[in-house]
């Protein structure tokens, strides 16, 4: 059983939160975990819990977040790494994102079964560094593509390179015949490919 | 004001309350719409209302088999019509795909962000609706593949162009620059490339 834990232990304590918060609102549903079920996992008091995070509304907030703002950090660096070319950073970003989101299966798939349940500022907040992302990898795409493609194809091929990757943590099994690693170098090549795609100007 | 409609309406009223039901549940949000909201858009009395759906679960699984038996309808025609060659039925598959889509969008967004207010044995049902489906489009893309690809590649391109194309109903725009008959066309170029890829055995 854990070990109780006060007040002093500080950021990993709200760490520690999000973490099993995670489990619990993955594996047990949002709907059916309470505050105080976060609590016992954790090994804290309700009293400790409140000190964190006010409801459970803010767990999932702060869940959703942190996993934004570690995702952004590490692929904003990739993306906008202006000494490499863009092919190599739209690969290596295709790579990371799909590490990422196997690295954190729970914590993503408890964000994204889960975004009705937060506030509408709290969803803006969200869309907003998702939107940074987008506007990243729009940029990379771009910068491949050159001023010749159709109007519109840049975007297009950024919302379709996103849905590309992003579905993968819904169907991807560690336990099945290919590895994540194997996946995202199949993945990097449908890149290429989805980019390279007739989409000159008309 | 809508006319009152008695039981006697039978199978249209059935239609008209998953109709309203999927406005209310996209619009206001399935937690915030109650029976009688339901039963007000339609212009029946409540226990009309309870005559054809039990509870507000059942008018949510009602909008999500339907949605899916018509769409399965439509698509494993084209799919499994052996007459035709395999990339013509999977071009074909993917603009009607895109096009139903559109054209149902408020129910497919209700059922899409509502799968967890579904019971066990209801999502059960939807899921292996989906699987056939799913299914349809592999065995198209296990022919255009042959049996010299990768092990698993088929399997991979199919999960790709299934997250590709689930994917538009989230962000396509219809006031936006494209119709949606311009992505469908692009698309079908994107899934073409997908398929042929570098996918050969090793």
């Amino acid at each position: 059983m854990a070990r109780n834990i006060g007040l002093d232990d500080g950021i990993d304590v709200a760490e520690r939160i999000r973490v099993e918060a995670a489990e619990l609102f993955h594996h047990r549903g949002y709907g059916s975990t309470t505050i105080r079920d976060i609590a016992e996992a954790v090994g804290i008091s309700s009293s400790t819990m409140y000190h964190h995070y006010r409801n459970k509304q803010d767990v999932l907030f702060a869940i959703s977040r942190q996993f934004m703002a570690d995702f952004n950090a590490a692929l904003l660096a990739v993306l906008r790494d202006g000494a490499r070319p863009p092919g190599d950073r739209l690969g290596d970003a295709i790579r990371l994102h799909l590490t990422i989101s196997n690295d954190r299966r729970t914590e993503l798939l408890t964000i994204l079964g889960n975004r009705v349940a937060l506030s509408p500022a709290q969803l803006t907040t969200i869309v907003g560094m998702q939107r940074s992302y987008q506007g990243a990898v729009r940029d990379v795409v771009g910068a491949l593509h050159g001023p010749d493609v159709a109007p519109g194809d840049s975007d297009l091929v950024t919302m379709a390179l996103l849905d590309l990757v992003n579905g993968v943590c819904q169907w991807f099994d560690p336990s099945g015949p290919l590895s994540i690693d194997e996946v995202a170098d199949r993945y990097t090549r449908m890149a290429d490919s989805l980019v390279a795609g007739p989409s000159r100007a008309r």
